[in-house]
């Protein structure tokens, strides 16, 4: 080998050397790229964050939050909790925590005078008066700052007229009184049970009935069980026991319907308000037996009977030595104007800041609220904390999370309402899902949950992650929350899941501004045929029942806080959100299947074709399959085509959104989803054709409710062929 | 040197060549990068659109658009001119031509039967009957298409009454004969010239005032100058011209508010329409002078005086001989059903597809209507050519480029209307602004702009880029269309840029769903007094005339194109969107001081407190700084934080649309921005505000009044700092 030979050997090697150093060197000296803007989720989250969460710390939270009474627009709610919420969310190290203040008009017993009943005799003499309080069971329950039972927003007043017995109070009661059985109820005291309705349409109902007042009492057969006793034996209702309750039938501040209490912000004056008319108020079933026992008349219908031993008579009046004696009622209650405050926590979106998944929960409640609701606030205090353990660890999510602790909910609402009546634009242009929880555990039979359709899977999914707390139900073959769930309420090869009516904090979000919402808890046995779980917005409903009969190792608290923070994790995080439009098409077939059974013929022989319907939900349905087609085959490093087919999926909700009310009410504007009109707890389909349809036949003006009728089923269909296009493509 | 040591500065040359070399591939073997995705506009797009369209072509679109009348709702409009316009399109190369139908009421004059009005002495006999037909000056006049002049949506009728003159009939002119002149106009006809407000208006005041019939006319004052003669010498209005026009005073198909007018759509019955209720229709001035001068009564003042020899007196009725005589209309106008149409054509955005930046015009017109619209539409026509022109050449906007041509806008906005009724969801959700030019030319002597203050400066920017197509503007030193627009309507250092009325296709879009609008056109100078330009909605607006008095080279109707184009190129190519919020900041300002100066002492004497607004107005400012700092450091290649910041901009407009309409409007929901309630041309600052305001002093319910005021007051208060909001951090 010549010298040269070797020296072009060598230049060769170091050429070749060099060129692969410099090929190293070349390939990472581009300028860093910029943080990656297609992040997929981090799948070990997951359990991260379901390991992080104790059932334990669920079980300290709720006996903080239970140990003095906190009723909305006091001390305790507004001062206390709010500043223990705010320490342990700034501990937790989430990133900001804004407190919410408004000026909105609540209702009080008046202090040491509280509202009662009784018999007043023709000579004057009260007899037979009803407890003002429930009685002391528990040490806890004798606090100088539970309040009284009563109805809020019940004007005072002490009424005295002959009792009438209206059984649930819904309008179908009242019809039947005035037409099969012919007794008037005009000028009368009303008594009513509990349960089937939201206690405030029964007070409308009465009204409209010519009512002069109205006495709501729990009956046993609806609040207790045969085999088994009451509290303090068993969760059962005690005879005194007695439901607090509002009767504001819309929502948000009486006094600011559709905008916000914020500082000095305009009110509608007091007298002109829409509240009841007539005073309200609630007792137990140890005095109301006191009254019903003495009643006249003839004996009412089968379905008529509650659950004591006597028998229930229509009245009007007493019977025998009673006969001349009157039902009095004495109800001061009366309004005031208080501050209330929703405590709002951010986990900043690290891709999409910008887009909000929120999670709620009311912090009010009637007494100590043990279940409702701060079993769900409980539940939220300890996901915060796990959410905040991830931040920690250097997770974060994709999206932004928000955690809402809402003032009032329990008088109509009102936190939750007015936050979104303030927020509305931005919460309109950013809000991916809300995603309530009241009563986290209202029992501890199944989980269960309501919602949009087209949220269902993402939240079969999140309780498919989340394992059984009930060993004997996981022993039966059942490991996950979701297989208890499906087993027991099973709709062909999934879990029930029913739309939503107005029953909790969702409803400003969904029904107002189209934000998809869901609404979540553990539930009781519903077999046994109790109305809500027994001790509802009494001074029961303790930590000491809680955790002596519910949840007694906060095991099912711990499943709830699982699934919740699973399905808010996954909205949060996934780069494709996942809402399935597909679902929400079959929703809309069950939908008109519901409506063509109640109307068809009567809407069809007024001319209406239903046709219409029919293609406007096949049109739905294709434009539904495309985007899923289109999301199958989405190229995720493409920021813009991703956030473009997820703009599309979080705005169908809101295409369901009229920009006019639905008609007589002022804050519903979701045209497939309200709650009836007559039962504020329910979910009505198609809403305002339903209304429009609502005893049609009784109207006089048949031209003009036809004409109605027509009017909003071309709204409908104009809304479904409107959401079907805004799932099509953008061009 | 050694060889050795050769050796060593060999290989290391080789070495270092190669290390070269090897950087060289090393940094371009990375795999190809997915399409960027953050691609800024491509600068020399804007020359090469302008240089692509030529004034020869829109002369030639012109002379197709005008050749025939076409009116709304006939077939040259709705099938000749749409299937010209698709052809057209599709031959520019754009994407997708959707062809939107509606059916809707629009209105004619009778045919063969047309209206007149005349003088009916006592015997019965008329004399001084008026034209039915405006004269023939030039051949293409005499076209059997012609729309005999004619008032939409008066009903029939023939009154016969004494007649008075009611100047410009605006509610100041009826209050001055009512209460200064003492004149009643109850069961009068009335005759007021056209100009100053909305003829609609004018018809809604004649009718609340008690006038059974209204007769519009043009006076020479108002559509003529002393120095110059009339079409066919120059372009002022001849004797004999008569302006058509609706009557419509809100927007849409009046059988549909808020909702489109689509296939099956449910429809209001036509007595339940909100129309006029006594009959309108124009004349020209050669019969004005007619009746005018046999009037008797006192003399009006001087302001109420036109432009005719002859002595204006108020009425009632006539003197002299026809003392005993009386004024008679006949009018057979009629609402009639018809279809109509828009175009719409798509140029996909290459980057984010769903962002709509939209260009509108409409295309129907009363008769052949050269300058309105057809000024308009010959110069869209070029637009979208010279646009498919550059996508020919591989250029794609950044976002959507929508165009449109909006049918039966003469009867009050419709076909743009009911298209955003009908698209209302995903115009919400996408589009970037809207870019409506009605009459291209109505003028030769500057251009001019109104809208939403935060495109001010955007409009300015493009105005800029357009050479002067006034030779002598250039030699005067004003080279650029924006130079003379400064010097002939000057703010400060900038050109004057008022807000928007309801008087062309961007009401739905700006006042019922916030999106951001400008209007835009080349005008005459007003200074000379005449109301709109001359022969404004009369057979005489047409090819000849425009080609000989208004633009013989159509290089005003380029320059326009030229503006038009590269606004919309702009809005649809720069990544950050040019949206000033500062100047929206600086425009609330300008409106708090209108409202200041009319109101404030009477509002602050009522107790509303002013520093409210003020507060408000100072949040806004901040947020409006904070988010142009954060856009001086965006990294705009992060797409997430691009759109995001984007969405912010687009959707501050929306923050400003009340989710209720302005107290008695049915389709205006902008807080900060509406027509005058009285006069739809007119805009109004705080609408809702100044309408409570109105004439407050002669209220009987004080009370209820000022409650009204300070609700408004609120609710403009809670919008400006719901804007504010949503340009703060989403976090």
């Amino acid at each position: 080998m010549t010298s040269k030979s070797r020296t072009a050997i060598l230049c060769a090697i170091a050429a070749v050397v060099g060129v692969g150093l410099g090929v190293i060197i070349g390939y990472f000296s581009h300028p860093a790229p910029a943080a990656p803007i297609y992040p997929t989720e981090n799948p070990t989250i997951s359990k991260q964050l379901m390991d992080e969460m104790k059932a334990e710390n669920i079980m300290n939270n709720l006996k903080t939050l239970t140990s003095r009474p906190h009723i909305a627009g006091r001390e305790q709610e507004e001062i206390v909790l709010v500043d223990w919420i705010k320490q342990q969310w700034t501990e937790a190290g989430i990133d900001s925590i804004v407190v919410h203040p408004y000026d909105v008009l609540l209702s009080y017993p008046k202090q040491n005078d509280s509202n009662y009943v009784s018999i007043k005799l023709a000579n004057g003499t009260e007899i037979e008066q009803s407890q003002r309080k429930e009685l002391v069971i528990d040490a806890e329950q004798n606090d100088q700052n539970v309040v009284d039972p009563f109805n809020a927003y019940s004007p005072p007043g002490e009424p005295e007229a002959e009792l009438v017995y209206v059984n649930y109070a819904t309008i179908g009661n009242f019809n039947a009184l005035n037409r099969t059985y012919n007794i008037s109820t005009a000028g009368k005291i009303c008594i009513s049970r509990y349960g089937r309705i939201f206690r405030g349409d029964k007070a409308i109902n009465a009204e409209l009935n010519g009512c002069i007042g109205l006495i709501l009492y729990s009956d046993p057969l609806d609040y207790t069980v045969p085999w088994s006793g009451v509290y303090p034996e068993d969760w059962f209702l005690p005879p005194t026991g007695a439901q607090r309750g509002t009767l504001w039938v819309d929502n948000g501040d009486p006094r600011t319907p559709n905008y916000p209490s914020i500082r000095d912000a305009w009110h509608q004056s007091n007298s002109s308000l829409t509240l009841p008319k007539i005073p309200v108020t609630p007792i137990g079933y140890i005095d109301a037996i006191k009254y019903l026992s003495k009643m006249g008349g003839p004996e009412v219908p089968k379905y008529w009977r509650g659950g004591m031993n006597i028998t229930y008579r229509f009245g009007p009046g007493f019977a025998e030595e009673h006969v001349n004696s009157l039902m009095k009622m004495s109800v001061k209650t009366t309004n005031q104007v208080a501050t209330i405050h929703n405590v709002i926590g951010y986990v900043r979106g690290a891709v999409e800041p910008d887009r909000y998944v929120l999670l709620g929960n009311h912090r009010d409640a009637w007494v100590f609220g043990a279940i409702d609701p701060s079993s769900g606030t409980a539940t939220l205090m300890e996901l915060v904390r796990g959410f905040g353990a991830m931040l920690k660890r250097g997770w974060r999510p994709r999206r932004t999370l928000v955690f809402c602790s809402w003032g009032a909910e329990e008088y109509g609402l009102i936190g939750s309402t007015e936050w979104v009546e303030e927020l509305q634009k931005q919460l309109q242009a950013r809000a991916v899902a809300y995603l309530n929880v009241d009563m986290a555990v209202r029992g501890n039979f199944s989980f269960s949950a309501n919602g949009v359709a087209s949220l269902s899977q993402a939240v079969f999914d999140a309780a498919k992650t989340v394992p059984n707390p009930n060993p004997s139900e996981i022993s039966s073959g059942r490991p996950t929350v979701y297989d208890t769930w499906k087993s027991i309420y099973p709709a062909a090869d999934k879990p029930l899941f029913y739309g939503l009516g107005a029953g909790s904090d969702y409803a400003a979000f969904l029904q107002v501004i189209g934000i998809p919402s869901v609404d979540m808890r553990y539930t009781y046995d519903q077999s046994i045929g109790i109305n809500t779980y027994p001790v509802y917005h009494s001074v029961y409903d303790t930590f000491e029942l809680v955790s002596k009969f519910v949840d007694p190792g906060f095991k099912i608290h711990l499943a709830m806080a699982q699934v919740w923070g699973e399905l808010a994790r996954k909205l949060a995080d996934v780069p494709i959100l996942p809402f399935d439009c597909r679902l929400y098409a079959i929703d809309l077939i069950k939908k008109r299947y519901l409506l063509r059974l109640s109307y068809r013929s009567k809407m069809e022989s007024n001319g209406i074709n239903l046709s219409q319907l029919d293609d406007a939900i096949a049109t739905f349905f294709n434009a539904a399959n495309n985007i899923h087609e289109r999301i199958a085959s989405i190229d995720l490093t493409n920021a813009y085509e991703t956030r473009m087919i997820n703009d599309q999926l979080m705005q169908l909700e809101r295409a369901f959104i009229d920009q006019n009310p639905l008609p007589g009410r002022v804050a519903y504007r979701h045209v497939t989803s309200a709650p009836s009109q007559h039962n504020r707890y329910g979910s009505t389909a198609f809403p305002a054709v339903v209304d429009a349809m609502f005893d049609i036949d009784v109207d006089p003006d048949q031209a003009g409710r036809w004409d109605e009728v027509r009017r909003q089923y071309s709204i409908l269909v104009f809304h479904i062929l409107s959401a079907a296009a805004t799932l099509n493509p953008t061009v």
